[in-house]
């Protein structure tokens, strides 16, 4: 519960209806999208306006207050657990899509546009905005720009931060910042835009952003190709790219999230195959066709046992039903899944997944792998049971050495989802110490007091090293995001 | 000159050919591409290593010794000028291409690399790196880097942050950073890579740097359409882009230009025009057949007077000529020429270039503007007599003037130049107090000491603000950075 003269003064801002602090109110502001983590707030505020925002940050800075700002909340690195407290502030009101400025080919909106909604206006027009990110029909754009959300079509367009050209800010202190704008080029200072693009909430709360569209493609294709074994896929996709030739989207599914989705969405897969990709190339008529063809070439010379291009839209749509309808077949098998997004440089691909096989079967747990084989952005998901903590675990050791080997291949330990409660432990095994000493050194420089989603992105032992061979340490030592932290008032 | 022990200790790391600081070698470093600035360094020292910039650094640390880095000093707001005097640490020894990767579409490379070299040696695969700032045949990639450079083709490929996806750097405490890498997903913690893209020197000295290739378009085709008046060229560029169509390039000379490119190159360009656009598409051959074709005939139907098509590759690169030339040829005209770079939202572009035209009469100074009409990014260019400081008075108060009507139609100051030592009084125009206090947080974070390039992107006086009524007190705000600034050793 917040005290009742924070509660009061917040009332006063947002109107009695949109703060909230009543235990039912916190619980439901208590977790996200990600398995194992939850954490109560001491109350919830729901703005309406930028300035709304910037009064409520200015009471908590007064009040020190710990601050976490959330959308939809489908965020899966526990970024938008509350696992310190506080008062969470919700964006889901300032939903506006402000402008689609067809001139200068932008669109200005409010952090709680839906992501799919803004699609959907945008293509009305011809116009595109890529970034599609798996949970796109109901994350919030405000959200995918903390996040720096990617997509499926990252290989060919690019992830979030490519089309952000402009914020509005509220700072920790509560000023409001204006960054970038309609200016396809703008050198005035630091770019300021892309350090709060994937800032995960730890630096400002955005209450605006101005993003770059593109033309809408003229047409799309898709196509499946179907793989006896998982190198053959791999090397179909190196040829692809060697061709020169950069699908708009480039999807693998492994054996066993092909017979978990069959078994989920009966679309006929072949659930003997080693792999699948699943290929959707956009652009003029005339090069989707030559490029369609080739690729199937390409698949067909590197081993594919069956490659069916769709006929039109629709039959394309179906086919992709697969790579969309997969997190959400995996999670029906056991009671808790959990999506990792590990990732390595594209030639990376297939030694990525068999390393992922062998870690699972070493510490005997059910992992499938799906993703972005085009731009080497791997969803290796875990079917587990979180009341199983001996499982839990086993789990837990596997994504750890999941991560290291990612790193060792020359990858990430994120490639989308982003740092949160959920890797702050890993971060340093991407980034150095010498890198997380510069992030913090940002970190306090905007945030002194520390209010913003704190928690977050960086371990609380900073010389603490994760090490394959410190493996019961590592786990006490991020032990607290799991399992329910509840918080009294401050 | 540096004093004894610094240099021998300096000597002892690069090599005794490789520091120098006798007034002569200082006086070479002193300036770079910008006019009205000019400083003596206390020294130069050109490393061969990442290890020797670190080592190099950590002594500059030590002695709070001021740094500038730069490579082959062709920035345009003397951002490499060593303002405050100290070491200039030059990057050309740092000129090794140590990667194209064909697999994931990298490259790496040292800072020293021309840019134009990358060009030829990743098209001869078949790659394309996009960015081609002006300078691009003299130009390093480090100063690409530190400026965020931009060129002719951002409007359809972006600009140079866009395709940096991996960082070495050295700090100035000396410690080295590395930063993203060859994932084109990659969300570990803050954006740092993007960060210090365009930093100007002041966060760090860039040692490597990986980016993202792209394959090289099938063809391209180039073509000039002559406008009476440049409203109807503006019309054009907007009518382009309203049907969907992103040309690889769109430039644009307005009649001033046109008449001194054709007195210096005699390429046959009609001189009675108002304004000419020179326009490149690059693609498959019958995307971009269509789309000049239609081009083509936006063209005419917004009153072009003519409309040259080149039939070949190598006609389309004598058309493009003209606007390659344009620096050169109007940089003959007076023995001074400012080149500014105010950029707008695209679609204001004609009201910028009125107003160019209206602020240079008013102030009796003869400014040329051309540029990237695609993306708003103007260069008004002043040719003038530096020798006449009534006259160049006069200039500033012209291009103050500009600066502020950039912002009021929505555009920034630089586009593609940087703030440097030039513009640092303007920042706050774009960015606002809050933009200012952040960035110079961000500064304080990295660099507490102050020490790298110093005098560059925020005022001397933070509570200065630029008003066209008080152009004295600016003049003498920023007039340190004109003329001779000699320093002594520290």
């Amino acid at each position: 519960m917040l005290k009742p003269h924070i509660a009061k003064e917040l009332r006063a801002i947002v109107g009695d209806n949109w703060v909230m602090d009543t235990p039912e109110d916190c619980l439901a502001y208590s977790y996200d999208a990600t398995p194992l983590y939850q954490s109560l707030p001491d109350g919830v505020a729901v703005p309406g306006t930028a300035e709304e925002v910037a009064a409520i940050v200015k009471v908590c800075a007064r009040e020190n207050i710990k601050i976490v700002s959330r959308g939809s909340g489908s965020n899966l690195s526990a970024g938008t657990v509350p696992v310190e407290g506080g008062l969470v502030i919700v964006l889901t009101r300032l939903n506006q899509i402000l402008e689609i400025d067809q001139d200068n080919l932008t669109t200005t909106f409010q952090p709680g546009v839906i992501t799919a909604n803004l699609h959907r206006e945008v293509e009305k027009m011809g116009l595109f905005y890529p970034p599609d990110p798996g949970s796109m029909n109901i994350s919030t754009l405000g959200g995918n720009i903390a996040e720096c959300a990617g997509g499926l079509r990252g290989l060919k367009y690019g992830v979030t931060k490519d089309y952000i050209m402009g914020l509005q800010a509220v700072l920790p202190n509560g000023e409001i910042l204006r960054t970038g704008g309609k200016s396809a080029k703008d050198v005035a200072g630091y770019d300021l835009t892309k350090l709060l693009v994937g800032s995960e909430g730890t630096l400002a709360i955005i209450t605006e952003a101005t993003a770059k569209l593109i033309p809408l493609p003229e047409t799309k294709r898709t196509m499946l190709a179907m793989f006896r074994d998982l190198t053959g896929s791999a090397r179909a996709v190196s040829r692809i790219i060697a061709e020169r030739i950069i699908p708009a989207t480039l999807e693998f599914l492994d054996n066993p999230t092909i017979r978990v989705v069959e078994d989920f969405a009966r679309i006929g897969l072949p659930t003997d195959m080693g792999a699948i990709l699943m290929i959707e190339q956009d652009g003029p008529e005339a090069v989707v066709e030559r490029d369609i063809q080739k690729i199937a070439e390409i698949c067909r010379k590197e081993g594919a046992v069956e490659v069916k291009v769709a006929d039109s839209l629709e039959e394309g749509a179906k086919l992709m039903q697969a790579r969309r309808f997969a997190l959400s077949a995996l999670a029906r098998v056991r009671p808790t899944t959990i999506l990792e997004d590990a990732t390595v440089p594209r030639a990376r691909l297939a030694e990525m997944v068999e390393q992922i096989n062998v870690i699972a079967k070493k510490y005997n747990v059910e992992i499938c792998t799906f993703g972005h084989a085009g731009d080497g952005n791997l969803h290796p998901t875990c079917m587990t049971d979180e009341r199983d903590k001996e499982e839990i675990h086993r789990v837990e050791q596997a994504f750890e050495e999941i991560f290291l080997a990612a790193i060792k291949l020359g990858g990430t330990i994120t490639g989308e989802h982003g740092v949160g409660a959920a890797k702050m432990n890993y971060l340093s095994l991407k980034v150095g110490e010498t890198g997380i000493e510069v992030m913090k050194s940002l970190k306090r420089a905007i945030d002194p007091q520390g209010i913003m989603n704190p928690g977050k992105l960086f371990a609380r032992d900073t010389r603490r090293r994760v090490v394959v061979s410190n493996v019961e340490q590592d786990h006490h030592a991020h032990g607290n995001g799991c399992g329910c932290n509840e918080h009294t008032a401050s």
